[in-house]
């Protein structure tokens, strides 16, 4: 039970940008999780609008009010760095019936790659189910109001940044 | 974050009779959570096959080696009686994309009702997800094997009671 | 075209009792269509917690203010009422993904039953996804606040009845 | 209520190419509302097989019967062409519950983006819902016959583009 | 191979009352495999509007041009029933994906109960998707046209006993 | 019924790498059909990591077992291939719900460019229900561990092509 205590969770993503969705997410789990990571897991593959310094310096400001949080970013798998960082709950937000599978598929897995690395989901709150990071890159590229969105420093570093 | 230390988690349910699948999600959420609640709400309306006290014996005794886990039974909101047992994390386990809607408004009501009241969901492991308390009720009345489906204790229980 | 403009829409349903998000839907439906009829439909083998005319009289308060809809009850087939009220149109208030196979086979069978009524859904506000009657009565039933659930009117209806 | 009978509804889409499945939302949404527009978004980013000119082309074909349909273009936001045009009704056509959860999402987005803009789905009628727009491009990239898919105006642009 | 080709499937259900949308999915079993045993579960709590003698008869009369089926009726468990008339696989019509877990579920647990016994899901045909006993029910007790829903010998038999 | 006796029955995919998913679909139909064929569709736009004769070479060798298995590969339309094959059943392993809409359009679209052409869905082991031949490739492209998702042969490729 003394370990029980020291539960660290991970919450990880792409978050590219990071939104009023994901920001969401984080204060509830900070609030049920001793120590929470946020990690941006960086993917060669993908073509991100912001860098990945870009979006841990937005991590880090708008996480600022949250004193059991880290931000950090890694290569490579979830699973992985959850084990290298010492977290044994992975943390994942879901807004609909679509995500679910996949969800599943992903919690199975990262289970038969660490053993005893668990995986809660956070059902996303109502009023940010629409909210996704891809959403607000499509407004972005054309010139949409993206205030409802993103928090106001995120807005901030994409208007200096595309417009 | 001292406040955070002491998440207390309550996972209710009718458990008539409990299963494997509940025992997996109930093991998973005591290694989570440092104080973990089962509970069994009474419903006037339903029939169960076990009685309140029988479904608490049972859950006691298959939760026996688990420390941080206490078996309670209660009438009425499970909104109110997490908040009179200063419950703050309503566990869920679910099986499939069906369940989902029905978690998420259930989520949002009791968040409604009791602020800061937030809901995790575990998702049921792979080789538990067919089972259900009805399906045991259903092989019960047919004389079917539910060896697979229960802990031995509520498989002799069931035995004794219905053969 | 002249026909079009007048199509008139029907909105039915239990609405035992109406709740924030079957207004929600009149509101809307009220904006689209010319002229909205509210229908509930009274089943024989369901026993509701308000009669039929107490329900009629709180749709009736709670539409007061809109001009284009006119409340009404009925037995029988939904298609065939709709047709003899001149409906074109089946107006349908989807919460989630549940209920979407159930409304595509009820919209196929209407279909059938008389050609050219047409079903349209109106996806449920974010707000209410969580909100349905059967909500309401379990809450009412257990002493719960529904006040964020079902307009004042009803409420004092069912504060009235039932304690 | 005299702005209602005005009622502006805008389908829009890719159209590429228009399906039975676009003509048959066409033709109901055109029953439905006094004025529909039919409006091809274009996107800089995909790479489609006809062009927009060639797409308007067919819809004006095809919808040629139809008095209270006209066929637009537009870039940029649909929420922002649909305000532009005096629509205040968006119509989706949605075939399964996969598309369910995206449509909601859009369907809120779009009311933040334009107040008062509602979006209203017609369920697919069931003998279109295997038909998409990508079917259609991928049975043509394998010389399948596409008769069932396509008006014949259609399918002759294409077998002409293609062949 | 050579048990291979004896294949026997089983295709179990209510039938309360059979629908176009069995009949269907009797004659495509029927022509994928050697045998094929239609077989009614008979389940105690249940209310059928047929008898069980009824139903059997129904299926014998529209199955009459189908040499390789065979109507049958059973108590229990419907793995056990495969396993005594040595069906190696149950056949299962899907219509949406609401029924996919429930589905799912079924099939794990009957390769649990009896070895080896396979579940293969044949999707239902889009013109029958909507069909379902329920739905037959609902409109009889209503005194809807049932027509398009099942074949004329059960329409008749429906018509003769409740009229 | 002759005929029936000779049903042979098509599993299509990639096969990109075979996982442990496609070998248990593969022996369960195998038990289920007097005849199998399992082929590669081949696609020009797709970028594989193993060419076709690679996975061929693969699915010869985990299936060399079984002994009414051939295996194939093809250009173009499934539905052609089948007809050319003399296979009259399609065989697919659906893993979730949210397969399901897709597989339902597949099975109709077949059925209309080749009459008579039946889609069987065998339902994903839960065991291996988290499979797919992209998180294998996704574990490849990160050095994870891919044992638990793909047979021997498959893995000790891999191995010797990417590391």
């Amino acid at each position: 039970m003394a370990l029980t205590k020291e539960t660290t969770a991970l919450y990880a993503g792409s978050f590219d940008p990071p939104t009023y969705g994901h920001l969401n997410i984080i204060e509830r789990a900070a609030k049920i999780f001793p120590k929470l990571i946020v990690a941006i897991g960086s993917s060669a593959d993908k073509k991100p609008i912001l860098t990945c310094e870009e979006r841990m310096e937005l991590l880090r400001g708008i996480c600022s009010g949250l004193q059991n949080v880290s931000i950090e970013s890694y290569n490579g798998l979830t699973a992985n760095f959850a084990m290298h960082q010492g977290a044994s709950v992975l943390v994942r937000g879901v807004r609909n019936s679509n995500d679910w599978s996949y969800e599943l598929a992903g919690a199975t897995m990262n289970q038969k790659l660490v053993e005893d690395l668990e995986t809660i989901i956070i059902p996303a709150n109502q009023s940010y189910c629409h909210i996704s990071s891809s959403l607000v890159r499509e407004l972005t590229s054309h010139g949409g109001d993206i205030s409802s969105l993103v928090p106001p420093l995120v807005r901030q570093k994409i208007t200096d940044k595309f417009t």
